[in-house]
């Protein structure tokens, strides 16, 4: 079976080396949604406000919080990143928020945490936002999609 | 209805005003879940590996990351958190780990940020360190479960 | 003459103590522009981009940087911002965007800074995302227009 | 005419993606200034403090202030800066403090945001050790100076 | 014997809840050392360089990690720091520089480590200024002298 | 004599430019000990608390802190990097715990500062954790053991 990279042979936390690793382009797409009630929905996206201001504010915390992730996941790596886009969709007829969010890299080490992260920050910012209207919203799905580059190549989900 | 407080009339994003409030016990309480393969979990949870080591690390990301919560939510404020708990269980019949944060504070605003994102960044973190062995995992229900003190008063998650 | 309060009597920097001070509620209103030539300007306020975008990322930014004064500014002191309100203005005539800032606080020391970094992260963010059309902008008049509260009260700019 | 690289096709935005570009060496150059009361300027300036010490510290916050660029403005790329070096000038007669920054990378994209940033913290450095003799200063003429490599190979102020 | 506060009964970390806590004025003040070689020494404290520099850095390093202590100690809570003070002394006939940094709150939990990340961020400075003279210099004696305010009220170190 | 490599000819200080030097591969080892009574040692080391959890908690913020050296030493280069390993070990019949940190890059400049913040960060930690019971702890011996790779090449301590 697979090792948990992150522990050493003790069972401590390490940060693994990675320096023997080639640069390569790499990608992760990850997704996630934040259910809410139908009016706080229709609130946010049906131009009862300007309709792009929560979308706007949450795609770009989606892209600052990718750039934090070594600062909040405690054994990842640091890392320059190259390119994020994040996509906030409603559907109003499931009464959800989809965010998408891609990053890039040519490092050696992937950016699957950032994507993840991403998505994260993009769906407690529209909580943040939302939360006057509607306390119980969930955040669901956050999972990675698919993601490109590095010795294991590609991975996607099923 | 209600009004999205971190907009104002025209729709532009701003820090609300709180300094009016005065300064109340305040409680949020927040949950989680991250779900895996049935061999990713029992190799976390069943002794494997040192069995604290993962969970104690999810704990500890968890607190540091409540810590960062106005850093990573553009309109959040920046408060003084009093303390946090965070409880990691995993319930290996239902393939799952548990996330639930507790954030307590004595000031003008709530701590619900603070405790959805030290379930996010536990969340993440148990993702990055078990990712080597299962990349399906997803991190679902992730929600406010009760808020106390402020002019709102108790909410609780029905 | 007045002292030079963030350095001792040897000259040393110092955070200066205000623990002795009492908490009021205190208002801080800064300014500064954005010049740029007059089709940078009109591309981004006349519609050719999605009119609000430019601009709501650059409240954004100013919202969070006031949070990162402490941060930034080495004697300051960190503080729990109460509210932070950012206006971001073009006038066309003028070749230049305005951006108004006004940080509230029931603290014991100022928000003087924090209103002046607002001003100066909406309008750096202005320049990054204008700067593959005009490379030539400035950023020009930035100043405290007024504050209240404290042992020195009520400040205006002439 | 150019395109404002930080949206997309549809407003939205987005750090563009910098992966296929080069790495090459690149320099920045900013520059920006202080005005302040004569009075003001003669007491950080001409030895009634040690001389070195205002100007030191700012110095060194427009040092750090580069490196926490990618923190303030949001869609900038994070980046390893290789060098940065800021001079702090007084000018008496012009009742004035200048500021130049000199950043350089060996990097996918260019400095910049660094150049500016450095400056800017530089200065509001400067305002903050001074404002509790002369709250009216202003800080003025931010501009970039100079870019060196790159796609766009080098640029210079007229 | 008294308890481990950062441990529940469990073993498991948490950041205790102080919001019971009222608030008083405490301080702590902390000391620590960097020894090293009589020429590395001579070299920045005898007008070799501009005197004041490297310590008026390590001054100003002390008071900024100050400021960042509950993002680099986990399960420190995050409190606004009312001032902080940082004496750097050469000893030539001991070899050695002493640091000294006093941190002052009107809060509930105290700042001994404050106090100590300041010591420690300013001898880390100085290691980093004088390594390319000698790298075998050592930090010792980073401790706390004392602390006054809180319930346990004042303790000082023999 | 070799020069202060972080301050100019004139004593001001800059960050040096690294941009012409080659990346190679870099390691960097240091250590330091907390020093602290008998029964406080036996307390964290002798399982009266789970064992791992003192020594799990100070290597991760070890690691952590590794990731923030730039954020805390004005002069340091921002660098990416590769792992990091932090081992703790108690030695009861000194009444003192031992902590060794590497850090690894491949980069233009080297990871002493980085393993020096390592060492430090853990031991703050530890004292952070244990000041409930014996406030007079002291972190001794903080110094760099070794660094491989660069111009300057092996470097041991004797």
């Amino acid at each position: 079976m697979k090792k948990l990279t992150h522990l050493d042979e003790d069972g401590h936390p390490r940060m693994v080396n990675v320096g023997e690793k080639p640069n390569t382009n790499r990608v992760a797409v990850a997704e996630g949604v934040v259910r809410m009630s139908a009016p706080a929905l229709a609130r946010i996206a049906d131009g009862t406000v300007s309709k792009g201001d929560v979308f706007s504010i949450a795609r770009l915390a989606g892209i600052q919080g990718a750039k934090r992730t070594a600062d909040l996941i405690p054994l990842c790596h640091p890392l320059p990143i190259d390119g994020v886009e994040v996509d906030v969709t409603p559907f109003a007829d499931q009464c959800l928020v989809r965010i998408q969010a891609t990053v890039r890299t040519h490092w050696r080490t992937g950016v699957e945490m950032e994507a993840l992260m991403a998505v994260n920050a993009a769906a407690l910012t529209i909580y943040d936002m939302v939360k006057s209207i509607d306390r119980g919203m969930s955040i669901d799905g956050v999972r990675l999609l698919e993601k490109r580059g590095g010795r294991s190549g590609t991975w996607k989900a099923k």
